[in-house]
């Protein structure tokens, strides 16, 4: 497997554009299109919060009905989530107005929104912006770039990534760009993330693959404990490397589903470090668990614990808040076993050993704590299951960002 | 039922007492006593938390076993959590030297602790402080007034109450102090609290009114979601009211528990509203769920998500991240039902109609939320069932404090 360039439109057929339809943000693009020029199948993850966003709604019915599609069209802003029956026909509408343009049918047209909850999106402006899309949609590492940089809200930048990997005999591709940032604590997926590939492969098994995959990326990652209303991530495959079809579980399904996992990884990370206001990526690998479930479990409530985001902003090795927070994640073990690392590019501690504060310096555990990139890693000593969860610091700017977003 | 002076000393028999043992902060008192003239029945309950402080541990042994007891000694500044069987000592001796000077068993001395997770107590400091404590308890309002300031960490004042009723033609007290701030996020009951009561009352039905009381008050607030290591509530009952003793439930035992319902009610809303760097209080009170259960979990969720406390901070009625937080709180509901409405003293506002914005000034909205206590009323239309949730804004100064609480 290797990094290639060319973001979503690094796969064989996809095409991207960018425009500036001025829906709420002023002087930079705010909605992208995506569209492969033959048909795909598709898979999709989304949101578990009750409160679903039109938008979701629309595109799980598509999966859940066709498992088909060909374009998508993302606006960023507002939301269209807790806007009624208004909200759907705006869906509607964005669909058709894409479609027509495209010359293809509205069910094969999957819409994403995110920004504001609550507010009514401009109809006009998101008909003309469809329509217009599809007119400037092309196949290109620049195309792709400014998609990724157009579904931005508070990001501070673009998340993408391609890659290639021989299946069959056949080079494939894999692309994805994602947006992140706020209200992000995934149950499924994360906010917005859409991913494309020219490798031939089933519906059902590409389900499967995403379902497996999004266990171990996405949903290991948390900005503020926020599960929103429009989490989406989708992956359109359309076939056209020409690989011998994966239509069943074997060697070229793995190595399918690791090449899948590598690229939501890549974005998932993204999404943590550049959670909103955060100075740095936090990754709390949690090993010698039980079970699998606990290892998750317990290294997603130490990166999602306030006081442990606070004190990695502050370079404070207050390891008691870790143990704290591994303590009421509802897993139950014996505290007089842990073991907790601080480890960074270059240099490892030993923290807490047997459940107490090992013998370390706390200016050489400051210093480390201090670059961009932090692993906690923790030894429950009680079996062989592991899991990684990945989060961010909790800075003033999180507060700054989140008290006038909508101003 | 009528509020007195006096906090924890406005029962007949309690004593209280505090000290400047420069534990770990200076130029103030950091131990406080609580004694009672006579033995007390005593109840408990105590963090949920796996990872459980030493004093948690014996003081739950206590209530478990003997569920007496004449004494308290708290200390701030060392939680003496994630100590191991040094910290275990710690209590130990504490507790000997504190029953040595009073003249009681020390199985009779309950010990709390708070601040720095995993930090070793200075063993001197501490049974020095708990002997000097036994000479300096006198009845008095000040005295309790200084304990509970005593028992403080980051609160900027102190937290107590007292009341009296009568039970059976007696006049009985109840009073109570407690400490809150950062870490809170209860899930038995609140950081430290200390309850008395001259009220004479068998102790199984002292612990069923208190772990009854504690689900709808101090269970009920959230500062950042974080349950610490210590979390220890405590109501010691002296039985000098002479009042007929409450030994069945009944028309005694309902007045009783509607008093402490009200101490503890009052004890955990100035916690909230004194949250680590909070701004205001946020009340959330659901009401037409269909359980009290879900009534509970919804109007949690509110109160616990970062990006409502943001939105509270930037006075920003951004309703839609309340709306998500109900979402995803794990209770299944119809969002297309729901009504919100945001009311301050002298002020009610609808903001969100059937799911969806309702027609409201932004300008007044943002002018109401402006104000130091704020409440969030939701209405589910599902079933008859309320509950309230109390919390606090997520401000700068969370962040700041908790960035470097320890230095």
């Amino acid at each position: 497997m290797k990094q290639i360039d060319g973001g979503i439109c690094a796969p064989l057929g996809f095409k991207a554009a960018s425009y500036a339809a001025q829906i709420k943000y002023k002087g930079r693009d705010d909605m992208a299109m995506l569209f492969s020029e033959v048909p795909c199948v598709v898979a999709g993850t989304f949101t578990t919060n009750v409160v679903k966003a039109a938008p979701v709604i629309w595109d799980r019915d598509i999966v859940n009905k066709y498992g088909k599609a060909q374009a998508a069209v993302v606006n960023t802003g507002i939301a269209n989530a807790c806007t009624g029956e208004e909200g759907m026909e705006c869906v509607r509408i964005t669909a058709k107005a894409a479609a027509d343009a495209l010359g293809i049918s509205e069910n094969s047209v999957m819409i994403g929104s995110t920004g504001v909850i609550g507010m009514q999106l401009p109809k006009d402006k998101l008909t003309e912006g469809a329509a217009k899309l599809a007119v400037l949609i092309e196949r290109s590492a620049e195309a792709a770039n400014r998609a990724a940089k157009a579904i931005m809200t508070t990001d501070t930048h673009e998340k993408e990534i391609a890659c290639e990997l021989e299946i069959g005999g056949k080079t494939i591709r894999i692309g994805g760009m994602s947006k992140g940032s706020g209200m992000i604590h995934p149950n499924m997926c994360t906010m917005l993330g859409y991913i494309t590939t020219d490798a031939d492969i089933a519906q059902p098994l590409l389900q499967k693959a995403l379902s497996e995959v999004v266990v171990d990326t996405f949903n290991m990652i948390s900005v503020d404990g926020d599960t929103s209303t429009n989490d989406t991530l989708l992956v359109f495959a359309n076939g056209l490397a020409a690989n011998p079809v994966i239509d069943t579980e074997g060697g070229d399904y793995e190595k399918f589903k690791v090449a899948l996992f590598e690229v939501c990884l890549h974005l998932a990370k993204e999404m943590a470090a550049d959670g909103e206001g955060a100075s740095k990526l936090i990754e709390c690998e949690v090993k010698g668990a039980d079970t699998k479930e606990n290892a998750r479990t317990l290294a997603k409530s130490v990166i999602s614990s306030s006081l442990v985001k606070a004190a990695m902003y502050g370079c404070d090795a207050n390891w008691g808040r870790e143990l704290c927070a591994l303590g009421y994640s509802g897993v139950s073990f014996d505290p007089g076993l842990v073991d907790m690392y601080f480890r960074s590019e270059d240099k490892e501690m030993l923290i807490c050993k047997s459940g107490a504060g090992a013998d370390y310096s706390e200016e050489e555990a400051s210093k480390l704590l201090s670059g961009n990139h932090v692993k906690i890693i923790v030894d429950m000593h009680m079996g062989e299951e592991s899991a990684v969860a990945y989060g961010c610091d909790l800075t003033y700017d999180y507060v700054k960002i989140n008290a006038d977003y909508r101003s």
